[in-house]
């Protein structure tokens, strides 16, 4: 039997955290996670709360700047003495940025209204000795102009069957991309932003534009259009992928 | 007896590592340093070659961007060809990004003509999730004004006695400092060109800045004249420190 408890507050959490070392985000008993981690420090600091809300499950190995999760919970702490309490609590990969009393109503995972990811390629000979964790080594060099062309087919309401993984379970593969930026400063970054995203969509997107700077002839539009994962790219590695931010509009 | 080897080649690395898990540059039978997982690394490629000579020591959990060795060898292999060769048999936080051919004089210890360091401060109220192994964070705000303002004095031939070790075993303590910036690009970041610099000689000084950003009433020019290390502030932490670049002018 479940009994219901009622809470004097939402709180909201803006978290960044290096994904590198663990398995995604959602709690799994046997497996590191950044939830399960996150929980055993929502429960030191507030020991009457609710089970974590989180935006989105991430791969593992995919990292996040600005990931948004919220929990209910009975306490007078003060909001701007949060994150301090929580990152007491936390491994240093995992960092509370900032803490909000959301409305009542807030969810993290149903009140978005777009999500922006951001992939970073490393192109060049060589791989970083410092953030080889989080990045994808490609080399040789990619050509830009044909991966900026191609990817101007990826915007707008568009069914994304051929770039998501065939263990999607969801039935609607239509998402709107509002936006996709290929910038080149030191790293390659894929900035990629959308109403929502299939499992693997990013990676596969970013995979497939990656294929196509390195000299493969795919064409986006007819991707598309056969709905067949198999006409797709390869899958990006998920360590260069990162949430890096998510819109509310006026929830949050 | 030593035996005098000729070697046809003097060749010069320019390496990244990210020194936040070794004991500095200098080889040590007991300790993982940067310089033995080279010269393991070299022995493979280089079965005919000498021991490495190294830009400087460095100490454990200074990191580099263009750290400079050099070793005498026989080899024909194309110089092109030796990154990537000696990049599989390294750790990925030691990356070669360059080989070069240099002049049978080339030494690359006593060739500077400048080195300049990079200091990085993270000054924000929580620490970053991805770089903490590889910054200072430095928490309430600095007052930058202060600090470039009094970072002008240790500009010139000085003697920085007050800014070193006292294991510091050089007896000349003049150095030539020709350069101080204090940069702010989302980090806080020191990048200081010298002739040469003494023990904890950067981190003394960043140490010193930072003391003075939190509001000590530091005064530079009388702390160089003091010639007496207990005059100036805190010793920087080693893991923020960065051998950025060396310059040896026409050696290289």
């Amino acid at each position: 039997m479940e009994t219901m408890l009622a809470f004097n507050r939402n709180i909201a959490l803006i978290l960044a955290f290096d994904g590198s070392e663990y398995h995604g985000w959602q709690f799994q008993p046997n497996s590191v996670t950044v939830q399960g981690e996150l929980e055993k420090a929502v429960r030191q600091v507030f020991p009457e709360s609710d089970e974590l809300i989180g935006v989105s499950r991430t791969d593992a190995g995919v990292s996040a700047f600005n990931y948004v999760c919220n929990f209910g919970a009975n306490s007078d702490i003060p909001v701007g003495r949060i994150p301090k309490a929580l990152n007491t609590y936390l491994p240093n990969n995992i960092v509370v940025k900032e803490a909000i009393d959301a409305r009542e109503d807030f969810n993290s995972r149903f009140s978005t209204v777009s999500k922006t990811y951001r992939y970073s390629v490393l192109n060049m000979p060589n791989n970083s000795a410092f953030f080889y964790n989080n990045l994808w080594h490609v080399w040789p060099k990619l050509d830009l102009e044909k991966m900026r062309e191609q990817s101007k087919h990826l915007i707008g309401e568009l069914d994304f069957t051929s770039f998501t993984s065939s263990s999607e379970q969801r039935e609607n593969k239509v998402r709107n991309i509002f936006n996709v930026e290929i910038l080149n400063d030191g790293m390659i970054s894929f900035i990629i932003t959308g109403d929502g995203f299939l499992y693997n969509m990013v990676r596969i997107i970013v995979g497939t534009l990656v294929d196509i700077g390195l000299g493969k002839d795919y064409n986006i539009k007819e991707i598309l259009k056969s709905k067949d994962r198999t006409k797709a790219g390869q899958t990006a590695p998920p360590n260069g992928l990162f949430l890096a931010n998510i819109d509310y509009g006026n929830a949050l």
